[in-house]
């Protein structure tokens, strides 16, 4: 059965996303009391600020960023919100709260919206995040536009881009290229691809986030500066790097799925230079004082070094040149 | 000519919504500059806060809340954000920044999206609020997707629903129903349809926003609530009452405006009940202390009281009880 009104996705959202402040609600234990002070069903939420705020908000778009013939609707509404958490941890940072825009066509029945809502507020339940408010319509077809925020850890902490010094090691916390496998594998045999690659296809559908970890980084003051790799590392490392600076990267330190080596050497490409181009891994990418290294991976001992930054502007490979392609949502 | 790519989008941004810090930016003197501390560029915004914001967020889709065949695209640009400091004003707030995304198909072109951002920027410019960032994506049409945020005017003084007391005063800052006639009108003849009802169709095309009465009001103790009016007033009066209360109109008090007289006649239908069933009208719809009234219309010359509060639920016209259909962007 499809939802006919507003009424009936408001009454679904809140069985979902119990208002905050309603005592009996599944998040009320979970939210900060402090944060939400006026929760959704006004004009606007009301809510009590630390003195900085960082904040994101992503689009995720059907037949754009996601298709319904092998997302679960779980998945979709898991991989809505972790996109935008992921970009809260790229600052290093807490996320406090989120706001949901959604629309779809009227023919969507009520088990699908169901599904969204279950798979959202399983993610948002495990970070203790509130859905503060947003907006619902008809649409041509489904999409969700979200808006996240977070504090810093420290206070005033946000890890940004454009920090790295020459010498200053390169890590990632997170796998890369494994999403990329994933779309492609899915693309072409739709859900079947999740029995024969199943960290690939999970990657795409439901990428790890690295929440605790982040939180960690923004406290390290060794660690310069932070990014999440959505569009591939190759295409994200010159946007994270300070313009005339280059990455240099040891390829012995980049791991590489079984599953990623598997499938490029299938389509005879070079598992390393596949799993750069990458696209959608939400690893996040960091970049520390060369001294602390030692001290960077006992903190957080998920992230590992690299590579190294260096005074020539592009991406090399134990010293040499590397081309490739990236990922962009707009024009792919 | 198309954009192309999301860079080409950026640049044409960059033009209309100059990023925060820049010297030479048409922004730069307005933006009060504690706010953005970090703007568009990383993967978030980082925002200097006060205490508590108030925050909400409204699509605005092809075909669902505007059409390209009647809407000029600085229309669109102008209304979107329009529509979103609205929900500020209607807490009695101070609008302070807003985020963006975007999508639509890759042929419409470049001319179209420059009339698109010079709408928003003009309005964004008058209001001194910076884009602070936001998504771009393609799209099977166009949509937008904004999250707006503003602060009290008054320490933690948030106009907020279901504050009514019986005998209050409701008040109207705006004209309601004049935008419904427009979008009649728009539907049946298009564009043209602007110059025989030109007050009409530009209430639906440019909603006229009351910012600094908003502001003002926020200010008054006496002023116990306010909403904006969206859904017409029949639709909306519930939903700002406490249950059990009701509103009594004074049909002499609420302005109709002669566009709707002349509609509503022509279409054999009572101007008055036409006009409450509305529908985004965008008026302020507040509540005083009946003592106040005279103190309330000196300080907000454009507020009119209408009517009053009482302990019978429904909507009655000089105690009469009125039974009127609203709008509902979800199922229209």
């Amino acid at each position: 059965m499809a939802l006919r009104s507003e009424q009936d996705f408001l009454t679904l959202i809140d069985r979902y996303f119990p208002p905050s402040g309603s005592p009996a609600g599944r998040q009320a234990d979970l939210v900060r009391p402090e944060h939400v002070l006026l929760g959704r069903g006004d004009d606007c939420a009301v809510l009590r600020c630390p003195g900085q705020i960082c904040m994101s908000a992503d689009l995720f778009l059907e037949d754009v960023h996601f298709r319904r013939s092998y997302f679960l609707p779980e998945d979709v509404g898991y991989k809505a919100l972790a996109v935008n958490v992921s970009d809260i941890s790229a600052m290093g940072s807490r996320p406090l709260g989120f706001c949901l825009q959604l629309f779809g066509p009227s023919d969507v029945p009520q088990d699908w919206w169901e599904g969204l809502f279950a798979g959202m507020a399983g993610l948002a339940d495990s970070l203790h995040l509130p859905l503060v408010g947003g907006d619902l319509s008809r649409g041509p077809n489904i999409g969700l536009a979200l808006t996240v925020w977070g504090e810093a850890v420290e206070d005033g902490r946000f890890l940004s881009r454009q920090t790295a010094r020459p010498g200053d090691h390169l890590f990632l916390v997170g796998e890369v290229g494994l999403a990329r496998v994933g779309l492609m594998a899915l693309e072409n045999a739709g859900r079947q691809a999740c029995r024969d690659l199943p960290r690939a296809t999970s990657a795409h559908l439901r990428p790890v986030l690295h929440v605790e970890q982040a939180m960690h980084l923004g406290k390290l003051d060794f660690v310069r500066g932070l990014m999440d790799v959505s569009d591939g590392l190759a295409m994200d490392l010159p946007r994270f790097l300070p313009s005339g600076l280059g990455a240099d990267l040891d390829p012995q330190a980049v791991d590489i799925d079984p599953e990623v080596v598997d499938y490029a050497t299938r389509l005879s490409e070079d598992p390393l230079l596949f799993a750069l181009a990458g696209g959608e891994d939400y690893a996040l990418l960091g970049v520390a004082a060369p001294e602390a290294s030692g001290e960077l991976t006992r903190a957080v001992p998920d992230a590992r070094v690299i590579g190294r930054v260096v005074e020539r502007p592009g991406l090399f490979l134990a010293g040499r040149p590397a081309q490739i392609a990236g990922f962009d949502h707009f024009t792919g």
